[in-house]
């Protein structure tokens, strides 16, 4: 039972994703919820408690994409998309970056890069405490609050050791800006300080976020697994996505480990209403997401089947003309179906 | 009258400086103050008030670089460095990112890259506001408040379309992340959009700060000026001095653009102690803080003699062996004074 959400103005990739999906597990049941901006123009509705609740019922959910030009910014972002992060406690945001044989990096000479980013989901400076004082005055004061707490961050610290303890490389770097936020900086510090001496076989490296930037994109290859803030971990996997060959191809979990809440997988990217129904845009970061939600719901084996078989199409195709989106899904629907017979 | 100041680590880049600024105005005066690790480690002293006050009756301030890994972490950072920036009110933080002739990028294919970031200094989630509560427990909380004033904010982003409107695209990016950070993102984009009204000439665009660091690897020639916020602007400048061939070659200018108080001038890079006293430091990045030190003590063609003569030396050196730090502040005076005479 998997509960699908999308916005209307993208199908198309979620289409393809189903597609991939249904050559492992056909017998999947799938409830598809239109929220999004064509329901919000209808009804005003963002996310109705009726959908909320059945939502919790299904074992994982996959996002196609929010957002659309014609609703003001920051409407389905809050109102459904961290709304149902915050609401089913999405608290590890688990977003891998991976440079695929094949695939072009915006960079001269990329190293192999395979990382994986543990971004915090649940607070920080998304947690929406904030406010505006004296609006519209000269005097105006506006503020936004930053909330970390020891609860939600040994959580994520916990789950970004267990990841990097479970990888050959075994190497955990956070990322934060300690030196100026000191009071957030602190816990973050002593909270990684603390859980790594139950992981005495994971080394463990800091970074200020401007220093994270600058290796991004001159040694990505030193990065493993990175833990840090929802913030930092909002701009540093997007950089990620970008030195990987875009975010096209970047898939994300939202995900509350603990198993209470189901789970939620989507792309990276946008709803890009610049192509949305042209039938172009690249499916291959929701069918990557797909992979994720298997791993996720236990199913390793067909999630590993999808990945190969996306890398292998990566490894493949004609990058300056990958096909139409449904083309692109078609072979990696048959590639999947071929791996589970032979695989 | 120019106070330096420097950490005692490496005076090397300075001394270079020194000597370029020499050739443009041979009767500077100059006072050193010697703060940084090795004073506190001898004294216990970051900044007395007695040298801020002695400070402030200079001109301009130009800084080596702060930090060394005897001291701990935050206590440079804040106790001397930002401390400057507050005290003596440097709003506009100037980063300029150009791509020199000659300079390699990590980028595959690099454009013209030539832009400018206006980072606010003075406010943002750099107020060192916030706190620990339960500290220590399993109940902690660390808060960072981020403190936007329309005051603040307004200053910023009235010097950005100023610097625009005199540029020859006359385009203007305000970075920030409005669709999460809603109060402080509110603000921002109303000061941005009234101070707009009186730059018809300008033409404004907006960028979530994740997007940005995308575009800033993918399609950096698409920035002339960008206004962001303090911390922000730490993540992008580092970035931006990345696609530009490295925080080697970037400069930037703390300003306070009523000059009320002197405006302090150092290169991005940090002490660098890993290759301190071995003579092979680049300068390059603290001649051009004195190019912009200049420009901003009016002193346009002095400055414009620096800067070109820094792009000579980087289209014609040796990119694999520049030479000792020395022989570069030779080589940058020389020009610098063949320059002043031939120019
Ligand atoms: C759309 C936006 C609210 C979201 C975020 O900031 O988390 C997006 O950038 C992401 O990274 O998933
Ligand atoms: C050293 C540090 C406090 C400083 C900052 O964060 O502003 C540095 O990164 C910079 O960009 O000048």
């Amino acid at each position: 039972m998997i509960g699908l959400l999308r916005d209307g103005i993208e199908p198309a990739v979620i289409a393809e994703a189903l597609k991939v999906l249904g050559e492992v597990v056909p017998a999947a049941e799938i409830t598809r919820y239109d929220l999004g901006a064509a329901r919000w123009h209808a009804t005003g509705e963002l996310l109705p408690e009726s959908v909320l609740g059945e939502l919790r019922q299904h074992d994982a959910i996959l996002l196609g994409a929010v957002g659309d030009p014609s609703v003001p910014s920051g409407i389905l972002e809050r109102g459904l998309l961290l709304r149902l992060r915050f609401e089913l406690d999405h608290h590890v945001n688990l977003r891998p970056a991976r440079l695929y044989p094949g695939v072009r990096s915006p960079l001269a000479d990329p190293p192999e890069i395979d990382m994986v980013v543990v971004r915090e989901g649940t607070e920080g400076p998304y947690a929406g405490n904030g406010g505006l004082l004296r609006k519209d005055t000269p005097h105006e004061i506006a503020t936004e609050v930053s909330i970390n707490t020891s609860f939600g961050v040994e959580r994520v610290v916990r789950d970004a050791f267990a990841r990097a303890a479970a990888r050959p490389r075994r190497h955990l770097t956070l990322v934060h800006k300690t030196n100026v936020l000191t009071h957030a900086g602190s816990l973050w510090s002593r909270v990684v300080e603390e859980v790594s001496l139950q992981h005495p076989d994971v080394t463990v490296a800091y970074q200020h976020v401007d220093a994270a930037t600058i290796h991004m994109v001159t040694d990505p290859g030193r990065y493993d697994v990175i833990v840090t803030d929802n913030l930092f971990g909002d701009i540093l996997t997007d950089l990620a996505a970008a030195v990987t060959g875009g975010i096209g191809l970047a898939a994300s979990g939202n995900m509350d480990v603990t198993r209470r809440n189901p789970s939620m997988f989507e792309p990276v990217h946008g709803s890009a209403p610049d192509i949305a129904g042209q039938g172009i845009a690249d499916p291959t970061a929701a069918v990557l997401s797909v992979a994720l939600l298997l791993d996720h719901l236990g199913e390793h084996e067909s999630s590993r089947r999808i990945e190969a078989s996306v890398a292998f199409d990566l490894a493949t195709r004609d990058h300056q003309s990958p096909g139409a989106t449904y083309a692109i899904g078609d072979r990696l629907a048959a590639l999947v179906s071929s791996n589970v017979r032979t695989g």
